[in-house]
């Protein structure tokens, strides 16, 4: 029987495989970004990832695919596709949202214009592209395919999802329930930041054979964990650790779940002028504003129902992780899949 | 022996071909976009190539293909994917561009905001990987491996491209040379309009085991006479036919050859003025000095020279047609390829 929350390895261990396999990732993605002599562009490529972040979906990737037996070299050229699709993401929601700052320094967008940041992305995206297509030697062209087979379906998933955020700012949807965050959530987070890397890792290790959808629930709870963990930081935490704007989702409008318990909660009164402020253009909102706002939903005492629905959240991916590795022998990246959970709902940056 | 220039097929019938495939690959391309119940995704993807182009690039793969004794229904998933690819390519040159019109409409940012056009072209994108992914069925896994493979190179030199193209716009770039020009417009607009069409409809038609890259020369000096018309008609068009704003290429500070001849010629007074025009950011360049920069190369006699420059291009892509299609039968889709060159430099759309 595996560890009981909060008896596993602890933060400091969850962060050391991490770390490890942020580490081993990013030596092959940087390594493998072509000299730009000539133009920006590939030096470009590298100053996201370089910024270091957390690595989540690589180590997610490695670890399930370790955790079931498989050789993560196996897996690397997935794990640095997964890593550079993730910027891409970042690149080009940084274009969308206007956005100033990103892991402590200005965003391409802002420092380099949006012509330089939509081709970044695009190389971005080509790169990890490439990387796919390495996995034809390593894998053969039948696990290979597969796998481009999910990078597709996840890019699916991740751009409807999108979509439907974006169409809700634009609309100004102000009767939004739960269900319908989760939804969007599960779509535009969980997809591509827990339940693909589980899935491929799963398909590097155990071949088609095996049904890699047995890890969709860990991913979906665990991204939806995450997602909620990341909403709040943007609310409440402090830019040191955090990295990016403050109240950046306020100021775009973001319809979050922090947001859809105070539209239900709050008198019409406060309704009327939320729906207001959510009417307008970003560029309309003032800075007033969206001070009103964040002290409205701080006092409102929805980050705290809210943090307890992550916490609920972290225990319901820990059970799925618990059942999914039933028949696997205990490990360090077994444990590390266990606790990651916790560390989701914990973590301050 | 085939037609020599001006005795081929004559415009009307190159744009009967060109409108006959168009039409083909247009009728696969909408039918296999998802409908969208739900949010503005999809229907918004139909858009550009909703709105009538030429359809160039698909027709070009399926004209090869079929000269070349191929079945052009093998090759409409490559057809629709290429298309889907330049269409993805507008709607992000309309983000980094800022442009107002496309195709005589509003672009999707001026329309829609950049959120949701930065989303639609992802889709579009992701869209044309699904049609080169459905290859697999209809030509096996190792043609449609070596499309796949086709196209990241052909995304790989429009990008660079584009980053020279960018690159020379940000670094304001005032002593480029016709070779600076032609290298930057064979990886920006020749490789994916002209060599990519080709090499694909070559793999179609005859697999790996003949040279694919015997089209590349008509390719890219057929794409250079493309892109000079283009900046041509940008310079010297008029609006309802041209769809795009006239002096756009201006507004953006961009590189085209006729620029480059005017800095070579003019005196000292007039490069200093126009290096300052140059120097500016798009958002200070006002009208009065576009209109100035417009009328100064009007004036200058070098409209003229680069217009023979592309019937030049012309001549020797018809040239390149005949060695290339030497061994193969006459037929419409020969005939249609030999013509091709002089349609695109008389064209005023």
């Amino acid at each position: 029987m595996t560890a009981e929350p909060g008896v596993g390895l602890g933060p400091s261990a969850v962060e050391s495989v991490l770390t490890r396999y942020r580490d081993l990732t990013m030596a092959r993605l940087l390594s493998d970004i072509p000299d730009s002599a000539e133009d920006e562009l590939y030096s470009l490529v590298r100053d996201y990832p370089s910024r270091s972040g957390k690595g989540l979906r690589p180590a997610l990737c490695l670890a399930v695919c370790r955790a079931l037996g498989g050789d993560i070299e196996k897996a690397i050229d997935s794990a640095v596709a997964i890593e550079l699709t993730h910027n891409a993401f970042l690149i080009l929601d940084d274009v969308q949202d206007g956005s100033e700052m990103r892991r402590g320094a200005p965003t391409l967008p802002a420092e380099y214009g949006l012509g330089v940041a939509v081709n970044v992305g695009s190389a971005t995206n080509l790169l990890a592209l490439q990387h796919l297509m390495a996995n034809r030697w390593a894998l053969g062209p039948n696990l290979a395919w597969a796998i481009l087979q999910e990078s597709a379906l996840m890019m699916r998933h991740s751009l409807e999802g999108q979509a439907i955020e974006v169409g809700w700012i634009r609309n100004n949807a102000c009767d939004l329930v739960d269900d319908d965050y989760y939804r969007m959530c599960m779509k535009k987070s969980s997809w591509y930041t827990c339940i693909h890397p589980c899935r491929v890792g799963a398909l590097v290790a155990e071949g088609k054979h095996r049904a890699t959808a047995r890890f969709d629930r860990y991913g979906c709870y665990l991204g939806a964990a995450f997602q909620i963990q990341d909403d709040l930081l943007n609310l409440t935490g402090h830019y040191s650790r955090y990295g990016k704007e403050i109240s950046g989702d306020l100021r775009e409008g973001k319809r979050t779940l922090v947001l859809i318990e105070y539209m239900r909660r709050c008198t019409a009164a406060q309704r009327a002028r939320m729906e207001r402020f959510l009417g307008r253009t970003r560029a309309a909102r003032t800075e007033d504003e969206v001070r009103w706002v964040r002290d409205e939903l701080l006092a409102s005492g929805c980050v705290e129902t809210v943090r307890a629905r992550a916490r609920a959240l972290a225990d319901e991916a820990h059970r799925e992780a618990l059942k999914a590795f039933d028949d696997n022998p205990d490990s360090e990246d077994k444990q590390f899949l266990l606790d990651l959970p916790y560390y989701m709902v914990e973590r301050d940056s």
